[in-house]
């Protein structure tokens, strides 16, 4: 068995829990903080036959990897009233840290 | 030393912290959620010296293993007021998911 | 690459996560509590590179060792209104628990 820790942002936590779900992947959720600009993720915890490892890995990969994403930024009002800069920009969301380690025995009561 | 990394029902977690406290198993918890239908989990975290580690799934095994329970359901009203439904029925509660890994380094600073 | 795993004091947490920051070790912060008398601490995991631990071990160290601090005891009054026991006793505060183990694949998606 092999142990996946996988740090992914905050937006992105309720849609992998979905994919972990559809594809009977047991996933354990905590709520994190941290790591430079990544204030608000979510770490999961996956123990999971050796031969999954790819499985689950590719599933991470497609639901939180880095994307570029079109947000509206917030309207300001110049001083004749007329909206100012509300045009689309592109932003990078998303990605995720993920590590594998061995697990020596595994058990459930 | 060895990590243990137990995962129970919420409804286990007081009575698993004493008895950790009682065998004198220092125990670091995470509140987490999730894996199917164990939402409201909670994590525990023991490095513990290898020589113990059976003494800490005895531990786990005997306070939170599965078992059934009778529970009685909450009560509804048939159409002309008389309680239905309110016998005992039998439920599965509590399980723990468990497993060891290696440590290569332990530190008390 | 190396994981290593650090359980702090609540109270060391902010000097701890910025010294981190300052260092450029990447570290993500885990709300965890018990362990005997260390009700209210934080868990930070940090993956990092096997030539860097050592670094990492000594700002954990330098922070959030145990050690002595002056503390004045909350003031109580005698039976004729005078302050009583205001003079600050030596108390032991901080100290951390850490442990490092072996991550077998690293991934950033
Ligand atoms: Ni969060
Ligand atoms: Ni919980
Ligand atoms: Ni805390």
């Amino acid at each position: 068995m092999k142990l996946i820790t996988a740090i992914v942002q905050d937006k992105d936590t309720t849609k992998l829990s979905n994919a972990f779900v559809k594809a009977n992947v047991r996933a354990t959720r905590l709520s994190t903080s941290g790591g430079f600009l990544r204030s608000g993720n979510t770490t999961f915890m996956i123990a999971i036959e050796a031969d999954r490892v790819q499985e689950v890995l590719d599933i991470i990969k497609d639901v939180s990897q880095k994307r570029k994403q079109f947000m509206v930024p917030p309207i300001s009002l110049d001083a004749g009233g007329d909206h100012v800069g509300a045009y689309p920009i592109e932003v990078e969301v998303g990605g995720a840290t993920v590590f594998t380690q061995e697990i020596e025995s595994f058990y459930q009561f």
